[in-house]
């Protein structure tokens, strides 16, 4: 019964099977391996994007402040949501990889608007030497919160920017899942939508570690490359990290990953429904439930061992119908037996 | 017949296993896993160290990088040879790192002298706030060079670090081979010696990419966490870093591979001294050997398919006896037989 | 008819003698100049602090940038108001001085209170790796709009911090307006209410460009004198700025120019009221107004040659009675006639 | 009897006039004060370079971080000599602003070479994503050692320089004391001769404190002010830098005082010439002599109150016929009777 996060689950075996098939005999090392050039021309084939660089680091964090330092001066803003991984969750990897970029929070909540955007952007004064100077737009699909931007909305967003001449960076880390709700394609969600570089999730998708980062506009590559070895992120046995980016991609492992991890998702969240005193926060649209259940229930619920975020506290102390806020998150290989374990426990 | 580098091989089977039986149920993430807390007890034990202060990373700049920017302040000097790879293989990392700490270059060559070193140190005056900064001396075992410090030698250089109050780092990316061919103990060649931190490679050594840091004093443990991730370098699936020290630890795999590498190393060396023209540089004593041969010899082994290092060219053209200098490194899997073939290719 | 900045005005003339008094012969360079040594006993005999380390710089970005890079670590957040020079007018210094920490923005407006900003630290939970850690309260005095932090507000706001053991600056770019305002003495005004470290604002009250920065714990002293010189700001020709402050507190010039410039705001203030659709926001407390007028009297003034901050427009375009939001400053040298020229022209 | 330093004299009379001049009514801040403008004009006019970009800071290690952080990516390396004074003399201040760029040292002493400079730049390998990317040559004129290159010796390294597409950065802390020196034009010991960007030092040849960079290309210009804010070195009454540099400029003031110091160092190597024991290193081209004298010799001295650099030690104690290694600067106000009292203190 963990619902701690989709980091907290296991690989699925078809991507250890082909680290496995992958660790035999030489290979050239820090990215030159005939694996990654596989994993370079799936990638730029499922994203409808021949010229694209394609990089792989292990960790999301990486992936994030790496293409952003390559999109913001150290004296420009990023503009992003208050709840943004990079601002709420990086310990401000961001500000050390940009050089000392700021990060401007456009609106409350989750989702950017494009008002809110527009807003943070001419709060600050175009050609002002004083002021950060405006930079990228940063969006999280799909959310902290669990929830979607569809493409019109991303369009939307990436239209600001445009107008005033920003690029869009899209951290991915559940790229798929936003993917497989929406039933579109990675180039709709993506570039067709104004989006300039984004990072490809595979970590929380059944993955041990790895992300790809996507720069449409190749003009970037030799300045990612530098600034991931000095980051200290170009891994000398890069065919461990491609191997695994292949066996995600292979045989559309990725896309039944996600879906299976939203389809948990849904049925975690009808079944809470069930639970008295459950209120579901957001319609929940991937794989991700934010909800608040009576201090007893989570009392109960901790006591049969179920583990997941608890936001509010105390959990022993209080008035025992008092809401208290949890995130819980099903990963690909949770099964629908653990979820109804779970909502007995809660009951 | 690859010789390119001790990270062109691939990783032992041990290590494998270790990862997949890794691979089941849910863990907690970013280093809290109970894999780790047995890789920890297994480090501290080997080291004789009960308190220090162990992590993982997956790369060995990372390994460097971090520690480093816990030992040295942004405004000192760290002292290092001119071959030392902080120095001249890590496109500035141990810069961006300490927040532009310099390196200074004591002395010539791949080892430090206490001579050397104490004269680096005292072309700093302490106290004068125009200088850099006197910092950290770091010194790499087995060396850029395939040579070893023996104990003696490490003790009679952090003593010189300790006359100045200065901590010593050890890069340790080829630490178990040094280990293994003085026969001595981590504590011995470590901590006993004077040494501070110290990272243990496994990514040369038979592992995928992970790195321990281990630190003696854990005063620095709180800082190093919090440089990690701000450095992007915590994993959040981390069990799958700790299977791989796990795997890499259990049943002295590590010295055996170690040993294996040492091995073919000295049989190699052994062999290309048959060669007409071999000219072996420094004695070699871990799995790397520095010679020259004649242009000509390189070309029948690039027509032969040989890969290793040729810092000197061009190949194709000039006079065909001329020595041009090698590199050859031979990782735990090389056999025999791989090495007879390239000798054979050489005559 | 200036009202543009109090960094527009002249310098005091007695600020200037005392420069040219100490442009004579030979001194010690780099902050050993004997001015120094009696602007040290001074600023230390007027803030009561005989202990205090005591800095000058040439501007109040590198104040500001300097202490707090004392006061925070990479890895942490500043708290500090929305409005705040740091945050609004500094094109990432503090960003960049810290080595990338993060300015988490606790409330609206300009002044703190003490429930903002314990919601601000809070929102960063303690002892999670993930999150900016918890650093130091910044809080300028006279904020940017003018108005004053009495001294038990100052001190209900450093009691909050210290319930966290976080430190506070102080920004006193206009330490003096608000301290003659506050009519209480230096001390009450910092440390004794819980501030440890401050800036001394000279240049935007009498002097050409200088800014002492005290703290009253001299433990960060050296570390202070190692960031100057790394940031390029330690003069060599130090002399002049200890001239500087020193004829600024000689013969109490400095409280003298302060009372001056916000006897002027009030007198401007009083005769703005006069104006038609004048509209003054927050109430005037030392040398800054902030007041809406209508474009059309806008149109009028600038003809005139008035100048000043005008944050809204377009001026040439738009409903002659649309209020335009403005700031105007009185630098110590404005004199009542052009106060009385300026409400002349508007009328 | 001070040669402690040409930045422990005054400030030439004539400049600070301008500055009491300039102290009037009101100007605009941060540099778009009239008096800039006539320095911009005036300096493109004396540099025959029309288009170039010039701004103010007012310490010498901020024009020379600042101009090279626009030169120099993070992951490059700055060339100079192993004498730099940002290499010996600046606290890490370049490493700080350019992110944490290298310095490599080309070649020993104070003067580069060609085929130093050549060495250098090709032990990195260009491309190779490992290493520090080649970036600017930085050199000094007149060098740390008060010696001089020639115009024929600046073109030979930057055409080095060129040849690698490296751009070069001229050091000019003492430009006039070099430029009078070698009775050139200021255009011809720098863009002519293939220099990019020069400092013009004025601190230490009768200003208080301002140094101008100057952009041959201005295409850098506005990365240059965002940097100098970042850098907090913008300043907000920026006309007393503007009016230090206008009097330095006016009636050809700058090169009467280079003239004048360095006459005094001629003056001053020939009398030394006379004292018994002594031993001048290089032959001296401006206002600095480096020399020895017996131990016994430097007593007198001390007792007499000369002050100096002494770079050998220690003064008390030990053979009194030990050379031990001095330094003497001459700046523009030292008069022939000081150092005529010298030489008899000496004697």
């Amino acid at each position: 019964m963990n619902f701690g996060s989709d980091n907290c689950g296991p690989a699925h075996p078809a991507v250890l099977d082909a680290v496995i098939k992958a660790n035999s005999g030489y290979q050239a090392s820090y990215g030159a391996d005939t694996v990654m050039d596989g994993v370079r021309a799936q990638i730029r084939e499922i994203f409808e994007a021949p010229e694209a660089a394609v990089y792989l680091v292990a960790t999301g964090t990486a992936a994030n402040s790496l293409a952003l330092s390559c999109m913001a001066q150290p004296w420009d803003t990023v503009f992003c949501s208050e709840m943004a991984h990079i601002q709420r969750d990086e310990c401000n990897a961001p500000e050390f990889y940009t050089g000392g970029a700021k990060l401007t929070l456009a609106g409350e909540g989750d989702k950017l608007t494009p008002e809110g955007l527009k807003t943070a952007i001419t709060s600050w004064v175009k050609g002002d030497v004083h002021v950060s100077q405006r930079g990228p737009l940063a969006l999280t699909q799909a959310t902290e919160n669990g929830r979607i931007y569809t493409v019109a909305e991303i369009e939307a967003l990436t239209t600001v920017a445009k107008q005033y001449s920003l690029p869009t960076y899209m951290d991915g880390a559940r790229f798929t899942n936003a993917l497989v709700a929406l039933g579109c394609t990675p180039a709709e969600m993506t570039w067709k939508a104004g989006v300039d570089a984004v990072s490809l999730g595979g970590s929380k998708n059944g993955c041990m570690g790895v992300e790809a980062v996507i720069f449409f506009d190749p003009s970037k590559a030799w300045e990612f490359e530098l600034r991931r070895k000095r980051g200290a992120h170009l891994f000398s046995k890069h065919r461990y990290l491609s191997a695994q980016m292949q066996g995600y991609l292979t045989d559309d492992l990725w896309l039944a990953t996600a879906r299976m991890a939203n389809a948990r998702g849904a049925y975690l969240s009808n079944r809470l429904a069930e639970v008295e005193g459950a209120n579901i926060l957001y319609e929940p649209q991937v794989n991700m439930i934010f909800a608040t259940l009576p201090r007893a229930t989570h009392q109960k619920l901790h006591a049969a061992g179920a583990v997941y975020g608890l936001f509010e506290g105390p959990l022993d102390d209080g008035d025992p119908n008092e809401p208290l806020l949890m995130r819980l998150v099903c990963d690909w290989s949770i099964s629908e037996a653990e979820i109804d374990q779970f909502i007995a426990a809660a009951k």
